[in-house]
């Protein structure tokens, strides 16, 4: 039933909002001296929802944000010295090695070659693309696409691209918001592998969904289990 | 003989290299208190050619070298007013309006129909993609590729992926770094139509070109009759 099986990258993948928290302790750090962390978190919260939609996701637009959010919160008494560091936070996060989430690879190996698989993933392309090569896994893939947003439309132009029937496509991920909810719209089968830590630009309000089509798994490595109780339930052998 | 063309965007389709030399001009400004422009020009280049691996192409990337340059002339001295300023610029540079390239539509029209026509570009993705619907140009283009880097194998890896013959592929661009010698080196046909101003991203050495592969045109709405005279001395009608 399930042909072609699509895994997010960050966070299902390999460790990433982590780099994200790393970096946001340090950049507390540098404003320590201005602001308490709450207020901090807040105006950075409030100029990154902002410049998204200018700078999209990914490592160069959150640092632009932050040295944004460094001028505004100090009224412009940060010196050259912090928005220096400021800078080196993003470029440390740039070349930060990439560690696969754990069981990563048995899954793909127990998966390749039964399934098509994929990567479907947003972010700064060049970045993304250096990730993927980093973790070695880009044998088990039989193609990578990097959206600039993760909607309906983008999954239906793939799915449209590749001659996929999304009754037979299976998304993997760990946001609700770019995994989950456009892969159900479009008629697709979505996982949710919940990481412990979501970046608050994927939040979305507690939905209910209530579709045969919607998995919630605890790890990655529970998958082959899915997929075969699914294809029995289907009827298959 | 040629039955599919490709187009660069930047600086083939449309204006681009003005706004990064208007960006150029603005920082100047910022910096005229510490240096002079030939300082700034020369240390802005060596931060961004160290930083390119990094960050890649694109606005964002750019706007953070900026910062850095601007830190690294001044000793530091910069105020926060002045980096303000320089994000400011990087902004400007992502809300621009696309300007498109004299008879860019007229050749688009021309050939429509009669060719299959990519655009394949590099960049900030979401940038890329944004420039391209506010261009209107979409309907003419049954892909739009847009690359980290363009190098032989990227362009390798697309002429496979679309099973396009590269004896029967053309690519149209301003840079001969980015857009002919890789084409070229995996068997297409290229051809350079210069901006008037380039990137010294894209600078290459001198280079004797000596193919029948390669075509240097004045203006984009000279490509048609190109096309035209090549089919003939194919001995197609």
């Amino acid at each position: 039933m399930i042909e072609t099986i699509a895994f997010d990258a960050d966070d299902t993948l390999w460790h990433n909002e982590v780099l994200f928290s790393e970096a946001e302790q340090l950049f507390h750090e540098i404003l320590a001296d201005y602001a308490d962390a709450e207020t901090v978190r807040g105006k950075m919260r409030e100029i990154e929802h902002r410049n998204v939609r200018l700078f999209g996701y990914g490592v160069k637009g959150f640092t632009l944000s932050l040295v944004e959010t460094a001028i505004e919160l100090t009224d412009g008494r940060i010196d050259a010295a912090g928005i220096h560091r400021i800078i080196g936070i993003g470029k440390s996060m740039l070349s930060a090695p990439v560690l696969l989430i754990d069981g990563v690879r048995q899954t793909l190996d127990a998966l390749h070659g039964r399934y098509e698989l994929l990567v479907i993933t947003k972010g700064d392309l060049k970045h993304q693309q250096e990730k993927l090569k980093a973790s070695a896994l880009g044998r088990y893939f039989s193609r990578v696409e990097i959206l600039a947003e993760k909607d309906p439309e983008s999954y239906q132009d793939i799915v449209i691209r590749h001659g996929i029937t999304p009754e037979r496509f299976m998304m993997i991920g760990n946001s609700v918001k770019s995994d989950v909810l456009p892969v159900l719209s479009i008629g697709g089968h979505a996982v949710h592998i919940p990481y412990h830590t979501l970046s608050y630009l994927e939040h979305v309000e507690e939905t209910e969904i209530s579709t045969p089509r919607f998995h919630l798994l605890e790890r990655i490595t529970d998958l082959p289990a899915l997929l075969e109780r699914l294809s029995e339930e289907n009827g298959n052998p």
